[in-house]
Order: structure tokens, then sequence, then C-alpha cells
């Protein structure tokens, strides 16, 4: 019994309107694993990495139940490279350089001991590497939830397609929701997305929430209204963690845990942008996630009597 | 024991991607009192209009409870007229074109039989007429609300700091908290512009909902996904509506209750935005609005336990 992350292990250099990173580690499913470690361990992790990665990331998430197994090291060659200028808004960035470098021949190995998963999280990655996992597994999970972006809608949107009718839940932003069914409203477009094969759809979107759907109903989750967002990296990622963390840890795939499931996530993609990279997911405990939460409950509740 | 609304009540011709408008019935005030009297009754408007302005949409307006002394017919002039069109979004709009009339040269007269008003909702308007009829007031109502707009700012913005200074609640969009405190981030901005005055500031973000801040507490409101806007005239004067019809109501301006008039508001703007003008307004019953409160609720609810 268990959670295979997929994703990216990477490293990114980041600017923003507060600063300029240097080269630091990034990744979807480093951030995932990270995340969702915090609600879940064992994490089976699947990945690849360069010769240039540190081992003491590694031993890093090792030490915070992450199984490695699965994640390739290929000495000789370099790890993915990302890097990035975002906009005053946070919501749009520039990409300045991205280097595949193992990505681009990535082949996802699920090693034996992996083949006990009951949960799946596909961090955004190319389609045709999160639809290989899904057919390596022997029994399938009890929930595959898939992240992806709209590069792939652009360069590999028949693959996407294939493995949209493998999953359960689809994570995308707002233009990607928007891109991928060629609707405006959200609404419609959740509505014509489920019919890809998703049966629940979580729409980001950044500072305003994010949303979910399912049949006909819908759930609404606030962000937190920050100060300051830092550096926005990531907390997609780190909300698709404490989405899958929750669940796992729940063991409650029903519509009504996904709520609550969101909630978390939304928590944890607080806490990843108040500073450069996984700097601050690194640091939280316990309780700060325990009172981040209470403050999402204190954001949204209200009580009306109508006469 | 009453509530006062003042603002305009005029004319607009509107264009959306789903149509055009023929010159319909308009104006901040007009959207407030029908919105408001399903929650409180008398209301007692101040406003102006021309010769041109139907006898029946005043009689409409009286028969639901919405008193009229206050409102100046100038029978020789052109009423207040906008026209405008939006763009796919629907937060962004162009002014096609504005003719003041009679709203050029109003100088709001308040009837001695508004003098008892608790509650003074101040519509988006010329900010000296706003002060005008709080200078009016013999005694200070319990509660002020005003509503204001970007163009003001841009025109007025002395006179729109002299009316901070005696408010309690302030109403601005996003991009207007931005404007006026010169602040990028929504939770600098509310700091900064309850030190101009108004203790209570609500920031409405359209299709993404609303903030209420209030020293360091700060309360979500959600708005309804909806399949279409289809015209989003009116719909901040009909969330003030909303707003102010509660707390006259129920005679209670906490915190806690702004959090549930809030509600109310974005309740009473999601069905303002379903058809042209005031129509959808005029149509909704008792259950209607509670059923949508209802959705609202089911929309952010929900209910974690962490280990």
């Amino acid at each position: 019994m268990s959670l295979i992350v997929v994703g990216s292990m990477a490293f990114d250099a980041i600017e923003t309107p507060f600063g300029k990173s240097d080269k630091i580690i990034g990744g979807a499913a480093t951030y995932i694993a990270w995340s969702a470690s915090n609600f879940y361990q064992p994490i089976k992790q699947i990945s690849v990495v360069g010769g240039d990665f540190p081992q003491e990331e590694l031993d890093q998430l090792e030490e915070r139940g992450v199984e490695l197994e699965g994640v390739q090291i290929k000495k000789n060659e370099k790890s993915f490279f990302w890097s990035g200028r975002y906009h005053l808004d946070m919501n749009t960035r520039d990409t300045l350089e991205t280097q595949l470098n193992v990505l681009g021949t990535f082949e996802p190995v699920v090693p034996d001991s992996y083949q006990d998963a009951e949960f799946l999280m596909l961090g955004n990655l190319v389609p045709a590497v999160q639809l290989s996992v899904i057919q390596q597994l022997k029994k399938r999970p009890k929930l595959i939830v898939m992240d992806t972006m709209n590069f792939w809608m652009e360069v590999a949107m028949d693959d996407l397609k294939k493995v949209l009718k493998e999953i359960d839940v689809l994570m995308v932003n707002d233009s990607e929701a928007r891109q991928l069914s060629g609707e405006f409203s959200l609404v419609k477009a959740a509505r014509s997305i489920m019919k890809m094969g998703p049966r629940y759809l979580i729409i980001k979107k950044g500072e305003h929430g994010a949303l979910l759907f399912h049949g006909n109903s819908v759930f609404f989750a606030p962000a937190l209204p920050l100060e300051d967002v830092f550096d926005p990296t990531g907390a997609g990622d780190t909300f698709a963690g404490g989405f899958i963390g929750h669940v796992a840890r729940t063991k409650d795939i029903s519509f009504e845990n996904m709520k609550s499931a969101i909630i978390v996530g939304s928590a944890m993609a607080s806490f990843c942008v108040e500073k450069f990279g996984t700097t601050r997911l690194k640091e939280i405990s316990r309780d700060d996630i325990e009172n981040r939460i209470q403050q999402f409950r204190d954001l949204v509740n209200f009580d009306i009597q109508l006469a």
C-alpha cells in the first residue's frame, strides 16, 4: 500500500520582482514529495536526474520517507533545467531557458516494489511518460491524479488525450482549462473536460483559489490573501502534493473528502510561495500546517439566517 | 428608522459577447434599491432623473417600498446615459458614450422625512454629492457604506479622500484598491486604505469573489461559478444592495454579520448578471434567494480532521 509520485526532479533559476535565485532544486516531483510526505509515507518516487543532482537532496527526501528506487540517476548527463522570470502579478511568467537534458530520453521503469500502489500522482511531465507508468502498473490504483500544462497541449495533445482517458482527477489552471476545452466559461470547460476521461476536475486559479468539479457539483477553495507572493514556482506541484497526501492518508476518494484535500493543498501552496524554491516546505511543522488550515476555515466560514 | 440609498438612476446601452441591449433602465441607486428591498423596507432614495425617465419604473420601485421624496425629477432635462461594451472576460469594458445630463448639476437635498436614517448606502456617484448627503444628516447613521470607482480617483481624488474620512465601509474592485493605495498586494492595499478612514474594506474581484478586511481579519466570499455571465452591468451595485439590505434588516454591524452580508450581496449579484439590466432582479422570489444562498454554503463548506 503506497503512493507513487511521478515527475521531474530538476534545477530552476528564478527571477521575481523580489529577487533572483541561484540555480536551486526544483521539479514537480520534488515539490510533490516534500508536500505529500507531511501526510503520508512511504512515497515511491519515479523520476530521472543527472550526475549533477546533489546526493544531499536525495538523502533528505529519503529521510522524509520518500523511496527512490524508481529514480534513475544518469551519472554522465545533466538534470533538467528551467529558468524563468515572473511579472508583478505573479500569474504570468516568461521562460528564459529550458534544457531538457535527462528528461529528453526519459523512459520510466516502475520497480516491482511499487506494484502495490493504491494512489498514483502523475506530476506535470511528458504525457507519454505519464501513460507509460499507468501501463506498467499490474493493478490499477484506487485513484490516479494528473497534473499537466499548456505546453503539452501544444506539442503532445494526442498523447495527452490518451492519458486523460485513464485518470480520475485532472489538475490544470484556468487558462489551460480554457485551452483544453475551447470554452471560455469555466463551468462549460469543466463539463467538456470531464467528457474526455477524468470524473473530477480541479481548476487552479492562483491567487484566486481553486475549483473542484464533479458531475453537477462544484466546490471552491480560496487562496489565502498574502502580503507578498515571493516565488510562485512549485505552488501548483505543492498543491498537488497536499491534495494526494491527504487523500492517501485518509484513503477516502469521495467528493466530500476531496474538498478537504483541496484545502490541504491550498494551505501547503500558501507556504511554498513564501520563500524561493522548497526552502519554506522544508521548514514547516505540523503545527504550522494545522494553524494554516484553521486560517482557511476562518477565511470562508459564515452563518446566515434569513428571515 | 430607515435606509437611505444615494446614487444614479439612469439609462444604459450595453453590448456584451452575448448580445446588445436597447436603451434600458440602469443606475447604481436603481440596482441597489431593487436588491436591498428584498431584505429591508422602506428604502429612502436620493437621486435625480430627467423628464425622460419612465413613470412606470418609479411606480414599480414605490411598490417595492422605495420612497422617492428625495428623487428630483427635472422635467425639461435628460437622465444620465452610459453606453459600454464588455470584452469576452467580462472583467474589462470600454465606455462608448457618457452623457452626464441631470447628473452634471445634481445637488442632493435630504428630505426631513429621511433624517431618522440608521443606515446610509452611498452608491457610486460624484464624491462631492456623497459628502453633501452625509453633511445634511443631522444625526450620523449607525453605518455609512460607500461605493466608488476609478474615474473619481482620476478626476476628484481630493473630494474622494474627504468622503473616505466620514465612512465606515468602502467597496471597490481590486484594480481600484491598487490605484487608491499604490500597493499591488491586496493585503497591503487594504491596510493602507483603512488608514484613510473606513474601518472596513470590501474588495470586489468579479468572477473571483470578494474580500472583506477589518483590522487584521479577512473574510473571503466566492463568486458562484456560472455557465455564462450574460451582462455584468450593475453587479457591483446589486452586491452593495444585498450587503446593506442584510445589515439593515439584522441591524447588526459586527464583522461576523458583515460576512453574511457579503454572501447575501454575492448571491444577489449572481442573479443580476444572468440577464440584461434589472430584468432578473425583478423576477426573483424569496425562495430563489434562499436557494442561491444555500449554493454558496455548499460551495465553500468543508470539514478537515488532521491526524
